[in-house]
């Protein structure tokens, strides 16, 4: 295509939304009319789709459960008048505590006021939240947050150790739906025996988003915990930041989360209309349809050119990947769907990976995210008239072009500015793009069946570690793997045996190894 | 496969080193020994290039240049004397500034000793120092550091705010082979802006990594720097953080450097080997090759159960595709070399984009990495008998099973503790993987031409920028987009034209656009 023609498509297919000052090129993209006119038929059966999940359709039929993340920013649109009014209240409630902690009036029993927040969360309770402190919270916010997102215990201690002089004036904040996720389930425990190891009451310091009615719901109220926050059954975890998992930490942290809300209300109205070129959710899942053939043949990669949004990728890593994913398709073929997405920041990332990006394996496509305002203030000169800025601006135009003309295909996202507003909109246009991706593939982009699986994976590694444990215990004389694998009935896990005992005796746990530690089935295992 | 056969290659696969601590599972790629029969011809020449390169041949022959990093951790290998003098003088050099640095003796105009330490760099120069600064730094440093590795100005003023209050006791360290490369040049800009706004004196708090002889060299030295150090011709970016890039931030934040180069010599001895099964970084190569039929057919997804270990992906995402990542052999054919790279950490991910690796697109495979031991002490429990760490390895065990018997192959990397001495072993492991795999596919794996061209695309757009900016200020009327392309005899390059002065006219920057914003034909350029 020449360079007149290039010129041609890019106004052609530029969408943009004065509102929000966005712009979405999809103009390196290389689908053409013909194709489009064999997809319409799909696309026009997807919005009729999303427009009846909207509704309050059952759009998770495997939970029996409504998808409900839209009617979060725009209440008016729930299905009935209590779901609307648990939107609103729910909200006043946050604000009206957020605003009782930073002036001291819900304070610590012995600070006068709480400087830190520690979160304990993970997946879509620790994702969106993360993504949103970096991209969004001040430089000295009012709590300075932390995040506990896994069950590693020198990850744990690691936080713990950095906050320990503040913990009296730290507000822990739990996010689990049922409270039975082992992951933060673990991390809530080990803070709590941190605070009881400085006389702390954990209670006094503890509020909770998690589920009404559940384990974690429970706990928190016979405790007396300063307050919960719901978690609603129809909003999933990958697209809860909009929902109080998301906004309670985002207004601790001083960032306007009605402006995060408006945001992203604008642009879910914005991708609610039928119509291809006018609606840039359409326009990305259309674009990924086209350049993986509707099978994720090709990753995604996210370049933000923007410090600030180094973690949308990790976000989005979430958001794409769990919703399509799948094994089966909703009429129960089999499918083995989804796109890899991965990415961390230009021009950083020019210098790590790019090289591969423009000359080598072509199994990709590149989103650049582009980001108009380059700071607060004005800018010193670099060089005669250039700024740091226009070095950063220069290089997504340099690189964007490279791509090009190496075949490479690209999209580029432009916002006007970092800001609770353009995030708000930034997490809608892809949960949208992902629901739209959902129905042109057929799948259900609301469960993951997987996780579950994993869950109940390593539940059995470790009732077998309890086991394997007991039994050493009991014969109290060396055995051989194959022998506590035998005496267990377990021989066809002879290899977690070995892997649970090996990890036990990493850590004074009371079982030693013996023998030569690279020939498995030499070692013999007992007590210390 | 039955699980008896299955523990059985299990055991025959497994490889372990007394020293290290260190184990490597292939187990679970597919390879069987017709394959290996069939690519032992080129491993064995792979091994002989190898050997060839630690000898001092040209390996990089684009570049005319030697490949040294192996002998950074094992000087008696280079290849004279003067080479071997200059890497144990370096290392002495850093330890003794270091040592002055931290008592004092070396210490900035207007502070009694140095507090931050504040690292300009970007990708080798970046990544390398992020990813041990996050693995391996003390909870409380004796500098802390923070890292301005892009040049995007929010992103400088965000990290200048944090440590404003302690700019005068900041340590800068710009580290840049030529200093030209512009993203660390900007940074160290803005930076020395940043000193003489508080009224600092630059020089006396900034030191330098970099080639002898370069620019930044010269300006160290004609400023009066406090001291600067050698980057080596022979040493790539992406394989310098056993050099000086690499070991002077290291040793600043307290980090044992010594036992990091002991480390990696260890494990360098370990894959000189020239026989796959007792060579670590002969296994995963070979296992990269089996799994993306030597052409990168698969995605490698980076799995550290470790939360310090969080950024190993990042820095193997440069190692890996910036080595690999090449449009020709090097025999001059197109063969689009590489493999992508991506991962956070587990079980963090489990509850992100595994439910998508267990069940949607097979384009990958897996790399666990286990850490044996926990943490510093002891756990407390969480249920009975299990703590936090049980459930971290339960996870592990639970996915990588859950992989295998859905046909997703994966690779176990598994390590005693995350400390100096196995950091170094890591990362050479993965070096000499990149090396071996890199003769495997016969790739030159150590130059980027891709990057040279990014810089390249990048300055064009600049140069256009002040040529668009002259025109608009000498015309002083309102001109179309497609105007000023023909003024400037540029109108191939209309859509870059566009994209800067929408860049200049976010930015205040004399530059203004009047008509409809989403018909870039409409619009009329002017200054304000």
């Amino acid at each position: 295509m020449d360079a007149a023609a290039l010129w041609q498509r890019y106004q052609d297919w530029l969408y943009y939304h004065e509102g929000l000052g966005f712009y979405l090129d999809v103009s390196r993209m290389g689908f053409d009319d013909n194709f489009l006119q064999t997809l319409q038929p799909k696309l026009d059966k997807a919005f009729k789709d999303l427009a009846a999940l909207e509704n309050g359709a059952i759009a998770n039929p495997d939970e029996n459960r409504m998808v409900g993340h839209y009617w979060l920013r725009d209440p008016d649109r729930a299905p009935s008048p209590e779901l609307k009014q648990g939107i609103i209240d729910t909200l006043e409630k946050i604000e009206t505590f957020v605003h009782k902690v930073h002036d001291g009036e819900i304070r610590p029993p012995k600070a006068p006021k709480f400087t830190d927040l520690l979160s304990i969360g993970i997946g879509g309770s620790a994702l969106g939240p993360e993504f949103v402190a970096e991209a969004l919270a001040p430089d000295f916010p009012p709590l300075a947050i932390h995040f506990i997102d896994n069950t590693d215990p020198a990850g744990i201690d690691r936080i713990l150790t950095k906050i320990r002089d503040r913990l009296a004036s730290t507000l822990v904040l739990v996010i689990s739906k049922s409270g039975g996720t082992p992951e933060p389930r673990n991390g809530m425990i080990e803070v709590q025996n941190a605070f009881a190891a400085q006389g702390l009451d954990f209670a006094k310091q503890a509020i909770a988003t998690t589920g009404v009615g559940s384990n974690l719901d429970k706990t928190a109220h016979s405790q007396g915990w300063i307050a919960t926050f719901p978690m609603e059954d129809w909003v999933g975890g990958r697209t809860s930041e909009l929902s109080a998992v998301g906004l309670l930490p985002a207004a601790l942290q001083g960032i306007d989360i009605r402006a995060m809300l408006a945001g992203a209300k604008e642009m879910d109205a914005a991708t609610r209309i039928p119509d291809l070129k006018s609606n840039p959710a359409a326009l990305l899942a259309v674009s990924w349809y086209y350049v993986g053939n509707g099978k994720g043949e090709k990753d995604m990669v996210i370049l933000p050119y923007k410090d600030s949004l180094l973690l949308f990728s990790r976000y989005l890593q979430q958001l794409v990947m769990e919703s399509l994913g799948k094994e089966k398709d909703l009429d129960g073929n089999n499918v083995y769907q989804g796109i890899a997405v991965y990415g961390n920041k230009g021009s950083t990332d020019q210098h790590a990976y790019v090289q591969q990006l423009r000359e080598g394996v072509p199994n990709f496509f590149a989103t650049f995210i582009e980001v108009l305002k380059d700071r607060e203030g004005s800018s010193p000169e670099i060089d005669p008239g250039i700024t740091s800025g226009d070095y950063l601006s220069g290089f997504l135009q340099g690189t964007r072009k490279a791509l090009y003309e190496n075949n490479r295909q690209s999209i580029t996202v432009t916002i006007p500015q970092v800001n609770p507003y353009t995030v708000g909109a930034l997490i809608a246009l892809y949960e949208r793009a992902v629901s739209i991706y959902g129905f042109l593939v057929n799948v259900n982009a609301y469960h993951q069946p997987g996780v579950e699986a994993g869950k109940k994976a390593a539940a059995e590694i470790l009732d077998l570690q309890t086991k394997v444990v007991q039994l050493i215990q009991q014969e109290g004389k060396p055995m051989y793997l194959s022998q506590i694998a035998e005496k267990l009935g377990a021989t066809e896990d002879i290899e977690p045996i070995y892997k649970i005992v090996r990890h036990l005796a990493a850590n004074d746990r009371g079982i030693a190894l013996h023998g030569n530690l690279g020939k498995p089935n030499s070692l013999t295992v007992s007590t210390t």
